[in-house]
C-alpha cells in the first residue's frame, strides 16, 4: 500500500471510532470536516519516509505515530482559524470549521482531535507497548508547553515576541516530531533524525511566508496577505522575496545533507525535492527562474 | 504523604515542566491559574482511594493517572467557561482564565492542559510501561469522542439533545475514568469499579444541579442560576428540590453498595459520606432536615 493510502486509512479508522451513536452528530461531522479531505499530509508522509529509511519493522506503529501527528496538525488549524486568532473563513479551499459548524463545535472538535491523537497512538501501537512512552513523549513535546505548537501560537499573545522560538515552536516542532517519531516507531535511535525535522520545519515556514506574500488565494486554498494585515512576523516581508527564496534553498540543502546513513536515503531525498516544487507558488518559481 | 498532598505535588510537577524559558510567560501563567488553587480535587481523590482499595502497588502510576484526570477536568472548565459556551466571569471564587488572560490564551491553555495530561501519564507511569496503554485508553475514552466530556458538552450544540448521554458524558465519564484508572493503575481488573464511578458521576451532576438552583454564589465560588438562564437541562429544575435530594441519596447509596470486596472498602465508604456533606449546600441541608 502506498504512503498516502496508509495515512488516509489510519486517519479514517481514528475518525470513525468517534462516529458512533453516542457521539453528537454535528460534533462528529465537524471532526470529519477538519480531517478530510486533507492537505498535502506532509508531516505524516515524512514520518513514514523516515521510518522506512530506518528499516520500518512495525508499520502499524509508524502509521499510528503519523496519524497522531496529522490529527494534532488538524486540531491546531481548527483552533488557529477561530475568530479570536486568525478569524479565517476558508481553509483548504472551503469553509473553516467554525464557519461551517459554529465556534463552540470548532473549539470542541479541536479538543477531540487532540485526545484522538493520543488515543490512536495507544490503540494502534499496542503491539509494541515498550515503544509507546517514547512515542507519546516526542509527540506531546511537539504540541504542548513549553515548546510545542500551542506555545508557539501563544507567542502572539505576548507584548514581546521571541521570533526564533515562535517559528520553531509554531511550525518546526511538528516536523521534528515527524522525523523523531518516525525513527522511534521503527525502533531506531531518534536523535540523528532531529536535524532533518528542524531544517524542513523552518523551510516550510519560509515557504508559507512566501506564499502568504505573493501567492494566489485560489492556488493555495486560503486567504493571502494575512501576515501583513494581522501584523504577524513574516520572513518574506522582512528579507524580501529573493532573500526568502535563497533561505529556502539553503534550508532544503541543509535538510538533504542532514539525512543520516540509512537504507532509504534516496527516497527521502526525492521527497525533499518534490516538496521544493510543491511549496513554491508557480508564479514565484517562474519569476525566480 | 496524604492524598491531597500527593495530588498537589504531582500536578505541580506537571505544570512546572511547562514553565521554562521556552514557554511564553503569559501562557504559563494562564495554565497555572487554571490548575491552582484547585477545587475539591474529587476526581483524583477518588482515583487514589480506589487504587489504595486495590492494594496500590505502584503509587507513582496512580498519581500520574489521578493528575491526568484532574488536568483534563481543569482543561474542560477553561473551555466551558469561554464566551462561546457559558461566558462565565468567575470560577472557584476568582476570574475565569479568559477573563484574566483573554480568550486566545484560554483556548491555548485548555489545549496545553489536554496534552499535559497524556504527557504526565507517559512520564510518570514510565516505571510500568505495560500498564500505560490501558490507562491512556480509559482516560482518553472519558474525554474525547464518542462518549467523553467533549462529546457531552457538544450535545448543547444539537437541535435535539439526548439528556441521558449528555449527563453521562459531560460529568459522569470523568468519574468513571477515576475509578477505572485507579484500579488499572494498581494492576487490578478495572471492570468491577465502573459502577462506582457511574453512580458518583451521576450523584455529582444532581448535586451540581441542586447547587445551581439554590446555593449562594459566594459559597460555591461561581455564578448560580445559570442553567435556567442558559436553558440547560437541570434535574433539580425538572424534578423539584425534594425529588433531586431523594435522587442524590439513592445514587450515593448505590455507590456505597457497588464497592467490590476489597481491603479499602471502609475508606471509600467514608469518602462517599464526606462527599454527601460537601456536595449539598448548607442551607439546603438545613431545609431538607
Amino acid at each position: 500500500m502506498d504512503a498516502g493510502m496508509r495515512i488516509e486509512q489510519t486517519l479514517n479508522r481514528a475518525v470513525m471510532r468517534g462516529e458512533t451513536s453516542g457521539c453528537p452528530p454535528r460534533l462528529a461531522a465537524a471532526i470529519r470536516h477538519a480531517v478530510f479531505p486533507g492537505g498535502a499530509r506532509i508531516r505524516p508522509r515524512l514520518c513514514l519516509a523516515v521510518a522506512a529509511a530506518c528499516g520500518g519493522d512495525a508499520p502499524e506503529v509508524t502509521d499510528a505515530a503519523a496519524a497522531a501527528i496529522e490529527l494534532l496538525h488538524c486540531a491546531s488549524l481548527v483552533h488557529d482559524d477561530l475568530p479570536c486568532f486568525d478569524n479565517a473563513d476558508t481553509r483548504r479551499g472551503r469553509a473553516t470549521v467554525h464557519r461551517a459548524f459554529g465556534e463552540p463545535l470548532a473549539v470542541l472538535a479541536g479538543d477531540a482531535l487532540i485526545v484522538m491523537a493520543f488515543q490512536t497512538l495507544a490503540l494502534e501501537a499496542a503491539s509494541m507497548p515498550l515503544r509507546l512512552p517514547g512515542l507519546m513523549l516526542s509527540v506531546a513535546r511537539a504540541v504542548g508547553v513549553p515548546t510545542g505548537i500551542v506555545a508557539g501560537q501563544a507567542w502572539e499573545c505576548e507584548t514581546s515576541i521571541n521570533l526564533e522560538l515562535y517559528h520553531r515552536e509554531k511550525t518546526g516542532a511538528l516536523f521534528t516530531a515527524a522525523t523523531v517519531a518516525g525513527a522511534a516507531s521503527a525502533g531506531a535511535d531518534p536523535d540523528p533524525w532531529r536535524a532533518l525535522g528542524d531544517y524542513l520545519g523552518e523551510a516550510y515556514q519560509v515557504a508559507d511566508d512566501i506564499r502568504d506574500l505573493v501567492a494566489d488565494a485560489a492556488e493555495i486554498g486560503k486567504p493571502v496577505g494575512r501576515d501583513a494585515s494581522l501584523g504577524r512576523p513574516n520572513a518574506a516581508l522582512a528579507q524580501g522575496l529573493d532573500g526568502a527564496l535563497d533561505r529556502l534553498d539553503e534550508l532544503l540543502a541543509g535538510a538533504a545533507a542532514s539525512i543520516p546513513d540509512c537504507i532509504g536515503a534516496d527516497t527521502l531525498d526525492a521527497l525533499i525535492q518534490s516538496e521544493k516544487v510543491r511549496l513554491v507558488p508557480k508564479g514565484v518559481a517562474r519569476r525566480a527562474a
